[in-house]
């Protein structure tokens, strides 16, 4: 059943109170879609739904949950109940609801907990926020390098209920260092009595657990791999990432790119269940910077008083020359955003991308020049006319400069470039454009004195 | 071996003529690796790698090539070569590259092709861009339903070597509809002796042929499914969608979505490798569009000229508030965008939203409007000083709402959301930014007259 004709049907159990019917609608239903009607749901309904699943289902309900969800939740739940709930989970899942936690819950849970399952907490929840140790699993298939592919599928098979994944196998040492891996497939398609060490691919493609989440989903999504070992500094298996995870990482990051390329701050959840309060807090910041970014553009305006009172028709051209300017710029700097974003370009393409840019920015410039120039003409007569088409040749070309090297800058400087936001790049290149307008300008008409 | 250590490598074992060396570095090496360095060389060292390289591995690389490279290196190779490579490359992968291709040479291709290979090319090659049909594989597993567990391992241990997954199994009537799925851990966890029927799931999540691109990876992503089956009209299973061509999908949907949102638009390639003559088309239909929108506000200006002959003061704090307006329009269609974007709003949420932005933006608009508030004192006076501070509120307001709506009234109109870029909401806010500035100057300060 789909998530639309879930919702209604749920709550016409509900209301009917027809718990045979709620029963099956329940079971039936996928847990992304259940996570999906509790986050959307007040909290008394969402806990009685939770309550009324097997304890298995339950946690996978939680799993998909957002964050604040989670945490609103949790906070109705005893630490008994947490405790299995946490048990349940796929420990990368419960370690990220564990980390939202105050230290002295936190404290409270773990004394709940069997052995085995709080010592993989303690480990997991103890890596940073954004590297692959925060989001990876230790449900993985690992099995010894001494044994053959028949032995091998024995272990996949023990092991398989609580894996993550059980379709890609890693192989251990002695010392429990990562020697090689198989995909279930190769194992299946084996002769059963070939040794592990004869098959494995000892070349693994793997990460440490500081490798930053985004390098994880990147190699993930290069190599098509369903899963990516973490290994410590002894080459010891620690973890794995799965691609699913992986997938949940570049939604995140992308929304977060998206957002700064609008000059919005990163926002934890999405735009319809932020609070009001967070939302201005994240959007006031740009908004003050740039007022007084712009005060740059109002000074040079005063500036040049004289030139505008001797050519009033001047102000007319304004918004459209810096505008052009502007959108340029934002053009330029998205477009090196984004392949900075994906990788297809780096910080040492910069120079050759500068090239290409003023050839294509110089042409665009050109183009604007000849579109307005009948208007400038009729509007403001030969004088202006002369001053505007080559401003906007100059001020396409500066804006797109300027957009496309803001970037690499930031970069460079240790900021995430998408802080060169079509916003900042506008008002930079409003500033810069009152100048070289009002210049040109003053060169080419005087200012009347 | 990492990316960054082969190439040098390569080049070194080429430059000795080393061919034993360079023999194991292209057998050692991963197919994305090798593709990436073929798709930064030129064409006579690509075409020469490629030859060294087994059919299997060469079909591999040519796969991950980008589409350009793809048809350049198509150009230069034979029929009888392009219809080996794609017999053994994947179906959805070639039908793409055969899609690009000439009519003609479509025909000489397929007259090379064997019978059941080139039947499913043609069927492949015929579903229309962005739908599933494109980017689905017919290679997937697919096994009668009356079998029983045993029976259908031995099934997938026959289809292994050819399918591109084998973790997920779908399970066909007589009339080879599809009537449930497995996925390989369920299979080889139950009962050898188990019939089929009595253990597949048989709500499967499906697409049809038609379904788009978005919509399919939207599944993949929100489920975490490995891969999802696609059907025809008929209930029969025509193909699959794997999860990394879901990715790719996701990425190359994000780029098209962020170059919009700075009003770029679409390319092919990434920035990188994109020719001039297109960067340029591709910018300059917006950049001379905003012009003429930006004459509105240039019109704006010239109609108030009075007001600004009896005040020039305010031609400083102009800039500083289309500034504003546009910078929280682009902020709150930037929000919007992405939100309609990952399908975490929707159309029917505007009512919602809109009292909120409502809320947001003229706190937003009251905290400028003070921060600004000295300055205008300063330089032009109380009355000014009231312009700019009402302006402020009534243009961060206005053009919040402005910005927030035009996301969804495109998506009302058919027209993709993120069309509403920073640039397009920012000219559409300094024309109404002017109107509102001078409209409240007026009444405050008066013409003068």
């Amino acid at each position: 059943m789909s998530f639309t004709d879930l919702m209604p049907e749920v709550r016409k159990a509900l209301a009917a109170g027809d718990h045979a019917a709620l029963e099956r609608l329940l079971e039936e239903a996928h847990s992304a879609d259940l996570a999906e009607i509790l986050a959307q749901e007040n909290d008394p309904f969402g806990l009685a739904l939770l309550a009324r699943l097997p304890i298995e289902k339950r946690a996978d309900v939680f799993s998909y949950l957002p964050a604040d969800k989670q945490l609103d939740l949790a906070e109705r739940l005893d630490d008994d109940e947490l405790a299995r709930l946490f048990t349940e989970m796929d420990p990368d899942d419960s370690a990220d609801v564990f980390n939202l936690f105050e230290p002295v819950r936190r404290e409270r849970i773990l004394r709940r907990m069997a052995r085995r399952e709080r010592e993989e907490m303690r480990r997991l929840s103890s890596y940073e926020e954004g590297t692959a140790g925060a989001i990876m699993t230790t449900d993985y298939v690992a099995v010894p390098e001494e044994l053959n592919i028949s032995q091998a599928l024995d272990r996949v098979r023990q092991t398989a209920p609580d894996a993550e994944t059980i379709y890609q196998i890693f192989i251990l040492d002695r010392e429990l260092r990562l020697t090689g891996t198989l995909s279930l497939r190769q194992l299946i398609l084996a002769d059963p009595l070939a040794p592990l060490k004869s098959l494995m691919i000892t070349d693994v493609i793997k990460v440490e657990a500081d490798t930053e989440q985004e390098e994880v989903a990147k190699l993930i999504s290069r190599y098509d791999l369903l899963a990516v070992p973490v290994v410590n500094q002894q080459e010891m298996l620690v973890g794995i990432v799965t691609y699913d995870d992986a997938m949940d990482v570049v939604e995140r990051e992308t929304t977060d790119d998206f957002h700064k390329s609008g000059s919005v701050g990163s926002l934890d959840r999405g735009i319809g269940r932020t609070s009001l309060v967070t939302l201005y807090r994240k959007r006031v910041f740009w908004l003050v910077l740039l007022v007084f970014g712009n005060l740059f553009s109002g000074a040079g305006i005063a500036h040049f008083e004289e030139t505008i009172a001797a050519q009033v028709a001047l102000v007319f051209f304004l918004p459209l020359l810096i505008g052009s300017g502007g959108n340029a710029g934002s053009q330029a700097a998205t477009l090196m955003v984004r392949g900075l974003g994906t990788g297809e370009i780096n910080i040492r393409d910069w120079t050759r991308l500068l090239g290409r840019e003023l050839l294509v920015a110089g042409t665009l410039g050109l183009t604007m020049a000849i579109a307005i120039s009948p208007i400038s003409m009729v509007r403001g007569g030969a004088g202006v006319a002369e001053a505007v088409a080559i401003s906007m040749v100059v001020i396409v070309i500066a804006g797109s400069l300027l957009g496309m090297s803001l970037p690499f800058l930031l970069d460079r400087l240790g900021v995430d470039p998408a802080t060169a936001s079509a916003p900042l790049v506008a008002t930079l290149c409003d500033a810069c454009g009152v100048l070289i307008y009002f210049s040109i300008a003053t060169l080419i008409i005087g200012t009347g004195s």
